[in-house]
């Protein structure tokens, strides 16, 4: 065993155990060492809010494989042949040795682990702002299951009714669902103008609007200006630009960065992105460490740029590639889209490659197209509604993005989406895909299909769109313009746009006067499917500025 | 007005509607007329067998718009601007004078209608095999609507306990759930050795099992004789090469094919899957003549070939290329992967591409990978098993196929892989393809990465597998052979195969000298992931013939 490869491997939470134990798959003979600070490893991480809110009851079944057998030191001696040194810190690399310094928590014990490849998956860390009073008690941060613990402790406790979430992104939504699921009212502070900015803005609006149906507090454009303590020193309030709220647990989730100390000590090469520099083969600019998981910077192939994305899918991946190079079996990863998927309460959530103003901000000339429709046949039970919006470049036909908000099946159409900008397919092609259809799944022409024939037909000026925000921008700005509403009767009743004219599809040929000729016509429906049809009729008598509604009533989240 | 392009659409289902609505969208100045020879017209046809079960309680959902206006003649005249005549039968294409001969059916008269541009789009009709006793009595085959009342009918009287239904296909399933779900018993007659020929062996052998759980008769390779009426000349029992079985319903429903008969009579090329020839732009040989939808030619781009497939998913879509080229606005249609869905009572089957058998048949040398895992975290709640079935190209190591099944979400995986296929995604790809990930939703690692993770190592050499039903074999021929189980005891216990020696996955290292060394050695586990370890670490140990059992377990249909 003199000449076996020496693998050691920093970090034992997703990519870390990955790498080791393909490379353990790839070359039996191999020796391999995780190296992991925390004493649990090998854990669901992207389940704790699962776990917090009670739905998944027990704690070890994130730390389990499928059929229950605990993933500790133990399981990776017998069953992987992999040691593991947990409670232990990597705190330097000597490259010029080839060896890790280590020190063991508990004892203090240091000692150098000889490498010939080194694998860094240190993942990363939440950022903790300086707002004042966040070292009080029950002022959380979630990062390791002792954190979680700690947050579900409280929460059957019963002692916090209220709980203010700082950071309105995917950790803050899914603690949102998490805390609300134990009863507690929750309030969400965001800096910005808006929550999930992996969102465009209209998007997030609809997310909001859920959240807010649901009775969460969400305020946006809004600062976090200090946590005020009790005379016990635990959390008694927040107070903000909006007013002071009272609080008895504030989660801190403003995001988080890549850990990549020990990376940048021993001279690595640290992205702009903030992550580990790596190459396609995962390796850093020292080729005998590679990098994995949410230390190691991603390429985005949408974008074309350096991202930061810490998701366990990607991590995972990355791992396996790491694992397979460090013992000379050649993979690539070829980069990211930023799929990405969040359930808040009811509504299933999920984007990938840009949003349309991520596009813009890019330079690129943009054509985007919402549409609202039921995830199978409205005649099956159970159909319940999405809303996709995807965008393309106009200059390449190409889509770009996709994002998608719904009670329905939207994950679905992100990962069909993301399949196609990995191809990137035109939008001629995604419309022509042949997805399995019946009717307990979807629609003949699915609703992903629907939308990638709006884009067409908007690409080849059969069509112009205005999105709900410019709609909303134009109301405010007190313009002049024709709204008509061409649904039925018994729908206008319900629901209706300030300002609209209406005149239901059927009687519109034959009332056509009433509609003016020298203004700018924007025109809504339910989806906006009829309100296309509408435009077409308009068209062909002569009306040369109609608008659609992109996504109509459905989509409408103000 | 007297200029204005003159369409004219055969066919009032799916296809010719699509056409007619879009060419009305593309020109409002063309005169348009659908012509089609029932009364009802552009209903929902997949979703008779629901309508039949009481799932879908109001006939008119089939034939409504989601906010429910009847698409009726008036409907098209009103709102789309588009004559119909129903009850109306296409008897002749004049193309020297390019008018078509028209039959009013109620009253016998008939008419010529000039058109600059003709859309065949006829469907497809049942086939309706020489069965003595096939004109009996509730002998039903289902293609109208007027079918499905009557079917529907006799479900509702309770005077039919017991129902035949010959043929194993997509019809016959649906209305094997249908019929059940109506309290009837319900025996299947297939005459090949497997229902379902859009799956393997094994994988059909799945949907089999599950059928006869739920208590469904299913006869394979079993020929129907006979049907046997009473005197009232009602269906009282069927007579099939497995014996007598008594039935007061029986469906007919052992494939469809196209409706080409005017096609043919006018002289256009018929293709050699008995479709009309059409091009990319679904013209046909005369190229003012379209054709869309069953009645037409599919060109299946993974197979390469013609061929026939009458999915309302691909009519749609061949609906607006039609209309849209019949108006010079160009499009193409891309072809076809044969993607298909299926729910079979709980389960969620589907496929697309070519199954192993297929590629075999085609001389394709294919490695094929079968996983079997939960949809999502087996930690979160309301997770369910899926078994996909992928099959690759070894020369190209492109993805060919895919199977799936399962009561999990297998369509989801369905379509990212016809999207994969779509781009001649090679498996690396496709195991590289960031689909979204959270723990509602799929394992950080999905269930489809991991089969494409599998196919990489098959096609890497470091795994052989064997499926279950060359097992079968292989215990039918009395081989000799170590089959060799890694679960825990606890799941030894549940159930195993027969002749099957137990090593825990933990144990084997330590008892590697009870597995014979000069036999093939097949291990297996629940979901096959052990047993690749397993295969590994006997690798590292010397063992050079072992194979794993593809799927385990799980995806043990015998």
């Amino acid at each position: 065993m003199a000449n076996s490869l020496r693998i050691v491997v920093v970090g034992g939470v997703a990519a870390g155990p990955k790498a080791a134990a393909r490379a353990r798959r790839l070359d039996p003979e191999a020796e391999i060492t995780i190296v992991e600070k925390d004493r649990l490893l090998s854990y669901a991480g992207c389940g704790l809010p699962y776990y917090i809110s009670g739905l998944v009851e027990n704690r070890n079944d994130l730390m389990a494989t499928p059929i229950g057998v605990l993933r500790d030191p133990d399981f990776f001696a017998k069953v992987k042949g992999i040691t593991v040194l947990n409670e232990t810190e990597a705190t330097r690399i000597d490259r010029a040795a080839k060896e890790l310094e280590v020190r063991h928590l508990p004892t203090g014990a240091t000692k150098r682990l000889p490498y010939d490849k080194l694998i860094i998956a240190t993942g990363a860390e939440p950022i903790d702002p300086p707002i004042p009073g966040n070292d009080l008690q029950n002022v959380l941060r979630l990062k390791r299951v002792e954190d979680a613990d700690r947050f579900r402790e409280l929460m059957t406790s019963n002692s916090c009714p209220m709980v203010t979430i700082v950071g309105g992104g995917l950790i803050g939504m899914e603690m949102t669902e998490a805390v609300t699921a134990c009863g507690s009212a929750v309030t969400v502070v965001e800096l910005l103008p808006q929550i999930l900015t992996m969102f465009d803005v209209e998007m997030a609006a609809l997310v909001e609007q859920h959240m807010r149906k649901v009775g969460v507090r969400v305020l946006t454009s809004t600062k976090i200006e200090r946590i005020v303590g009790d005379e016990q020193g635990r959390v008694k309030s927040v107070v903000t630009s909006a007013g002071e709220f009272p609080a008895q647990l504030v989660l801190i989730s403003v995001g988080i960065r890549p850990n990549v100390q020990l990376a940048r000590d021993a001279g690595l090469i640290i992205g702009p992105s903030g992550g580990i520099n790596v190459n396609e083969y995962m390796q850093t600019s020292d080729p005998d460490i590679y990098a994995a998981g949410d230390c190691a910077e991603k390429r985005c192939f949408v974008r074309g740029t350096a991202c930061f994305l810490p998701l366990g899918s990607v991590a995972n991946k990355e791992g396996r590639v790491a694992g397979s190079n460090a013992v000379g079996h050649i993979e690539r990863f070829h980069g990211v889209a930023g799929a990405t998927a969040l359930k808040v309460f009811e509504l299933n959530t999920g984007r990938a490659g840009l949003t349309a103003q991520q596009a813009r901000d890019l330079g690129i000339r943009v054509v985007s197209a919402t549409v609202a429709a039921p995830d199978k046949p409205h005649y099956y039970p159970g159909a319940e509604p999405i809303i996709l919006k995807l965008v393309a470049d106009r200059a390449t036909r190409q889509l770009i993005g996709i994002q998608g908000v719904g009670t329905g099946d939207v994950i679905k159409r992100i990962d069909v989406a993301t399949t196609a900008m990995t191809a990137e397919m035109t939008v001629d092609e995604v419309a022509n895909l042949d997805l399995a259809y019946a009717p307990p799944y979807s629609e003949a022409m699915d609703v992903l299909i629907h939308g990638a024939n709006i884009l067409r037909n908007k690409l080849d000026g059969l069509l112009e769109g205005i999105t709900p925000d410019q709609l909303k921008a134009k109301f405010d700005a007190g313009e002049d313009f024709v709204l008509l509403d061409v649904r039925s009767p018994a729908e206008r009743e319900t629901f209706s746009l300030p300002q609209s004219i209406h005149i239901p599809l059927a009687a519109l040929r034959g009332r056509v006067a009433e509609v003016a000729r020298d203004k700018e016509v924007i025109v809504y429906c339910k989806t906006s499917l009829r309100a296309w049809e509408a435009c077409r009729i308009l068209a062909g008598l002569g009306y040369n500025n109609t608008k659609i509604l992109d996504g109509g009533v459905m989509a409408w989240p103000y």
